[in-house]
């Protein structure tokens, strides 16, 4: 089956549509990407999703929801058109939206106690009219509906493609933030555990948008930190952040390690006369070893540690790693066959096959949901959907 | 199939659900319903959700969508209580939500031209999982993808369960606006047209809870206005407005008759010192005339009149109605073996039916849509949904 997988997001930067085929085989499911294509938003939409996300009105976001459905209509279409294919050659897309909005905690609400709720938005009706390919959205509210958090969705799929029947796998994302999906020897998604760790990217870029006034917004490669040393002293107060000892179930964002946490370092740096490369050592040591704190929560060894996100291009953070796991080697998505970049979109892919095959794609333990569930809901690509998906005769 | 369609109106007073069987027969479908249940909002949700649909927030919208899942999922649950039926015997959930904002007419934004867009929420994950019954929702994008307003839906119901192979029908809803069908003799949708032709309850009600300062929100069974006598002046005043003069395709409401109107006609009756019974005679009138203006555009004679919607309890509108379209009869949906009160709802048990079982169910001459689409998304009630509706063996 040809799915395309949709994703953009919480930076509101643009939308990420991996193709992949997924076949299924004796040993569980095989997946290739067959091509990758970003579509960024203009920098005005993207602070136009940033402001609706944070105070937009019901007109906004009935607009946005639309407008964005061409967006990643569109997108879906880029991907197509790379690889050489045309839409009647696809099966499914799967579309994980764009969040605006994530409430999993629950606000309390006179007479039906708490209601936890998420919004994400990018009309897949538009998506299945523009393309006329079935497509799968709205993953999240199920799961919160099932009384889990709604995130993280991926677990699931890295225990898909990532377990290993020998070795015990530590799975790194490093986005804006860090998280890791553990996965002890053996398949399925038995013990499997998973949870924010802490600061990565958007720390990092943070204080290089801030040092060079929105000239740059981020140290290449982890060049700049790469030259400088982690200051011990700032090192400690770093690592003492309640976050890091908090105990999983955990997720955090832009509101613990955004703008206020740039604005607090940028203070320190300023009074104790620190460069920015000492900062950004400093904060990738830090990124570390937030991330190996995992090891206090997880239930078992780690064989082997693997990275994705944007971070994995960070040669700092990527040394800081190595040192913080070793001896347990550190490697990445991509030595293993899988495009970092592209990884949170063809994890969409798979979970709108999943759904459309009747497969739950929740993992209950990492969500706090009551039971697995069937992710999302089908906007059918148009009449004869069912026997196009071979799901009737 | 048993199917429950739930309806919420843009008066946002509570959710109406009626539950269905629905059977196919060599002479098309059989519909049946078994239950209705009307689940009322408390006030302060009613005004909490007619102010997010003016100028809510994201975060409000994001909570009113999960928290109006748990009241369009008790509204299920309590018709089919009312049945005497439990979940599992049913086999599937039509909701339409509740619609929060309509865009139909389309916004222009930056490069991509005019965008149209509709929301409506009430979480279809949350009522699958209350439920575990496969929930089909979001109906009206679709048809605004595909380059129609998005509305009226209920015209190709209409066509399915009242057109008559030797009778042309008009079917009238006497709804706060006042809209119309018509089915000219024979089968299918072809030559069905429909829209809004202007004043009803929304007018009539408004000038009652105005004249008793909101102690009687309604002139009940219109015994005020059949005391009253219509005011010629006024009636030809109100009969030139330029909405009833308007060709059809057209939509209106409460921007048009709501509260600005009910304050002209205040002020009118307060300047000439009219009785509430001679307004209310007079607006009357002239929602049966407004009806009546649906001659100019239909393509064809009208045998039979059908007329459903709160408004047939008003017996001073239906004496006009019979006036007006004198010789041809004037029935109602009731005398018709249909409920008026449930008809929204079970047209949308309907719709959901027609989805999953793959034919379309808009009607482009009616929507402006490009083509007939299949409506709505599916959230699946759990794994073997499909066995469970015999889509798949």
């Amino acid at each position: 089956m040809k799915v395309v997988g949709l994703m953009s997001g919480t930076s509101g930067d643009g939308v990420d549509a991996a193709l992949v085929e997924i076949t299924r085989s004796r040993k569980g499911l095989d997946i290739q990407t067959i091509a990758f294509h970003v579509l960024p938003y203009p920098r005005s939409l993207q602070q136009r999703i940033l402001t609706a996300s944070a105070s937009g009105s019901v007109a906004e976001i009935c607009h946005l929801n639309a407008l964005l459905g061409e967006w990643f209509a569109n997108a879906a279409l880029g991907a197509i058109r790379t690889a050489g294919l045309r839409p009647k050659d696809i099966d499914l897309i799967g579309s994980h939206g764009q969040t605006v909005h994530h409430l999993p905690h629950g606000v309390k609400d006179a007479g039906v106690g708490s209601i936890r709720s998420t919004l994400q938005i990018a009309e897949p009706a538009v998506i299945a009219e523009r393309t006329g390919i079935t497509t799968v959205a709205d993953f999240r509210p199920r799961d919160i509906a099932a009384g889990g958090q709604g995130a993280p969705l991926t677990p699931g799929v890295h225990a898909l493609v990532f377990r290993h029947p020998r070795r015990a796998r530590l799975v790194v994302n490093l986005g804006g933030i860090s998280n890791v999906t553990y996965l002890p020897r053996g398949k399925g998604v038995g013990g499997v555990s998973a949870f924010d760790t802490g600061p990565a990217n958007m720390v990092l870029d943070g204080l290089m948008y801030r040092a060079t006034n929105g000239r740059v917004s981020m140290d290449r490669d982890g060049r700049l930190a790469s030259r400088g040393k982690p200051d011990g002293r700032l090192l400690t107060k770093l690592l003492a952040h309640p976050y890091l000892l908090k105990q999983p179930p955990k997720s955090t964002g832009r509101e613990m390690f955004g703008a206020p946490m740039v604005e607090e370092l940028a203070a320190i740096q300023e009074a104790r006369q620190l460069s920015i490369e000492t900062l950004l050592a400093t904060c990738s040591r830090w990124t570390a070893e937030s991330v190996g704190t995992a090891r206090r929560w997880i239930q078992g060894g780690i064989d082997e540690v693997i990275v994705g996100g944007g971070g994995v291009r960070n040669r700092a953070i990527m040394a800081h790693l190595a040192d913080v796991f070793s001896p347990a080697p550190v490697s990445t998505f991509d030595a293993l066959g899988w495009d970092s970049k592209a990884f949170e979109a063809v994890a969409f892919a798979v979970l709108a096959y999943q759904t459309v095959m009747e497969q739950c794609g929740n993992v209950p333990a990492v969500t706090g949901a009551s039971h697995p569930a069937l992710l999302g809901c089908i906007v059918p690509g148009g009449p004869g959907w069912m026997r196009r998906l071979k799901l009737s005769s």
